[in-house]
């Protein structure tokens, strides 16, 4: 067993209670250097132990064994560090680890990648098995660990059952979109789409199918896992692999569905606040000040709701009154691009909106008709800086409209299962996607999506 | 919005910690009918609205307002009942809900297939979309779920980091094993397996690799998602689709490793008996009885730990005193077979062994070599009735040695970077992986791995 090492956080964490540092006695600390300088008499390192966002200072002298070693020891090599805590009111870090033994556990060689300079997102990107050892990638995926906690926390607090969805599917949520295909190697060795399952199989887009029945057997359920697009999209949006969190509620209508959405998002935000300040605050300084404003701005009061119909007529004024938008031409039944969407929550809104009730032939064939016969109980969240982050519907629980629906768009055969619910006890239900991702861009600011990915796929860019 | 819902599992708390049930007033309950028998004056509907694994007794007479239709409701109608709450001590159920008013908010068709007699898992697996409404796959489903909260809420609580590995991958963690292949259509409408990424892409075996320098920047790190096999293992404990915990943990060898597994066992039988008693207690009475015994055993003692070496020794011992096993030939270097691996666990441990320092040609080439120059710090947790469910190793942190090893594979061009990880701040470290499937079948005594899984896919079967 290795020697037990005491955590950078725990010594945080006394000293922020006001506990007596040096009462913990003689320490061991394991982590990687950050940095080391040495001026002959005195050396200080940057410990990093992972445990949390921060750095603990060690210092040492000539007086250690291996001095020589210590003082040479390049940024990122592992070390264990024995000594004692000393308070350092009078300085920037408020104590420091005063060594009187370090041994290398894991030394580094020189033509290590990350030295102490600043690195750009692109060149990080490169290296993506490397990128969590700096300031902003560690922050970024602790994040991304707690706001995962969190979302599992929230939603089984509420009583919700998560049911792991099938990635590997036969099926085609929404029929739109490309999907990628699964192969494997038939008894001679040929590539085959049908060998192993006896059919072809596609890597799922949406776990939403899968997870309905579910919602009519416990009510509340939700899925939370990754889904795929074989899109070309190149922008700072679009992964081909991307985690999406999908909740879906029996007995509940549109209504319902947007109050899900919108204590989703609050209690999101609340809990990566609550309990990642120092990443919060690093992003809020180095990534993308007014961060910390914009969520309590949002903390702070319900979203508005908007139909769709009342947002075209705004959009329309808004080029009346010389508005320059790229796409000019507003009509009706049109599907709002990402500039619209974003003045109607940015101009309009000033703050989180729902706009809801879209044309029936912009949007899926599951989502529920509304007596209008024009359009469905649906809405897309849009918020200031990123325009749509989560879409949702109350879905079409009536066989006879769904049957013609799924008719025309040439799916029925395979989802006969699926309008099979809507004559077995089938109820009003709802449901929404939200890109975890995305989520994660949001709360942190961060601006391209291959970094809030540990390992980004996107067209063409397959690494590790 | 929907009428606010009083749940089910709200009233049982309640009545448990003994509260008047009075005192709630009328209440409204949606649900779905279980059984419904009416015998012209009186009728009960067992109703069960999914927010827990019991049913709520709902007692209806003739002066309801559509009583013709209400008693003559099917299993599987969606219900809506107003009431009051009325305490039956004297009876089975606790209390009964006294019906006011009856809606029906979603019919059932009379060729509904789940009926009120007991149906087959074989009956209910062709039909994955409606099990959950069983009781059996309800408790099943529930429980995957708290414990799926359960591994979150342990690993986190511990500090460690979770990390969304790639589904997606360009290697192939243990080189062992066929992989799903990835295809997508080129812009010629042909199927591509480069098109995409611009090369071989493959669905992951494990997100070890991946994960590995994660714990080389946080310290102890888990991932927790899907993995692929694509082997056609016609068995009860394998399929191609399956969800794997895996931790990473630096500073850390073996005998930690161990301790953490140990750990991680007992941490998840405690919390799914505390937080599913109704449905352990269905899974002890209906599916495996002897199965909380067998758990209280397991958390009763530590894990016994074993050299393989000697437990070769033990086998051949116990062929010599005319033990039969079908594979007769013991010998040192051999794989242990499941009945080998059973005997360990059952007879000499009578509990949980952990088998140590296997044999270096049987293992992967990432496992840390002993001194010996003849076994690598690997270990399996081999479990009463199960076999092995853990697997784990120290990871080999010499680069010389392990370079020499992925040449022999023929694996180092594709993962120089995992091979990098030993000279840029390589320290100690361990993992190891649970088949999050496999663990709940332990848990649950339900022992075909096509009935823990929401969807299940194996080998020609991919419904749904």
């Amino acid at each position: 067993m290795q020697p037990i090492a005491t955590k950078v956080i725990d010594i945080y964490a006394a000293h922020s209670k006001g506990e007596d540092l040096a009462k913990l006695g003689e320490v061991f600390i394991e982590g990687w250097v950050r940095t080391n300088r040495d001026s002959g008499s005195i050396g200080f390192i940057a410990l990093n132990d992972g445990t949390c966002f921060k750095n603990i200072q060690v210092v040492y002298n000539s007086n250690i064994d291996n001095h020589d070693k210590i003082s040479h020891l390049l940024t990122g090599a592992a070390i264990g560090v024995k000594g004692t805590l000393v308070a350092t009111p009078e300085m920037k870090q408020p104590f420091e680890l005063h060594a009187v033994e370090i041994v290398v556990l894991g030394d580094v060689d020189a033509d290590y990648p990350l030295q102490k300079k600043r690195h750009s997102f692109e060149y990080l990107r490169d290296m993506a098995y490397l990128r969590p050892r700096t300031n902003t990638f560690a922050a970024l995926y602790r994040v991304r660990s707690v706001l995962a906690l969190g979302v599992h926390e929230f939603f089984q607090g509420k009583g919700f059952v998560y049911v792991h969805t099938p990635e590997i599917t036969a099926n085609d949520a929404e029929g739109a979109g490309q999907t990628f295909t699964i192969t494997t190697l038939d008894d001679e060795g040929k590539p085959s789409e049908t060998d192993f399952y006896g059919k072809k199989a596609s890597l799922t887009v949406s776990g939403q199918l899968h997870v309905e029945p579910f919602a009519l057997a416990f009510r509340d359920v939700y899925t939370f896992g990754p889904t795929f697009r074989a899109e070309k999209s190149n922008t700072t949006r679009h992964a081909s692999e991307f985690w999406m969190i999908e909740p879906e509620i029996a007995f509940a209508d549109l209504e319902d569905d947007m109050n899900l959405m919108e204590e989703t998002i609050k209690f999101c935000i609340s809990y990566v606040l609550e309990r990642c300040p120092d990443e919060m605050d690093f992003f809020e300084a180095m990534i993308a000040p007014g961060t910390k404003a914009k969520l309590a701005e949002v903390l702070s009061k319900p979203f508005r709701r908007m139909e769709y119909t009342e947002g075209i007529e705004l959009l329309k004024k808004a080029v009346a009154n010389g508005h320059k938008f790229e796409n000019k031409k507003i009509e009706w039944g049109m599907d709002l691009q990402s500039e619209h969407e974003r003045y109607l929550t940015e101009e309009i809104a000033k703050g989180p909106l729902f706009l809801i009730n879209y044309p029936k032939d912009i949007k899926a064939f599951y989502m529920k008709e509304n007596p209008d016969g024009k359009t469905v109980a649906a809405c897309d969240l849009l918020v200031p800086g990123e325009g749509e982050i989560i879409g949702g519907s109350q879905r079409e629980d009536n066989y006879d409209v769904l049957r013609a629906k799924m008719q025309k768009q040439g799916n029925e055969e395979g989802l006969q299962w699926y309008l099979n619910l809507r004559k077995w006890g089938g109820c009003v239900h709802s449901g929404f996607g939200i890109g975890f991702d995305r989520l994660l861009m949001y709360l942190t600011g961060v601006a391209n999506i291959r970094d809030t990915e540990p390992y980004p796929r996107t067209s063409g860019n397959l690494k590790y």
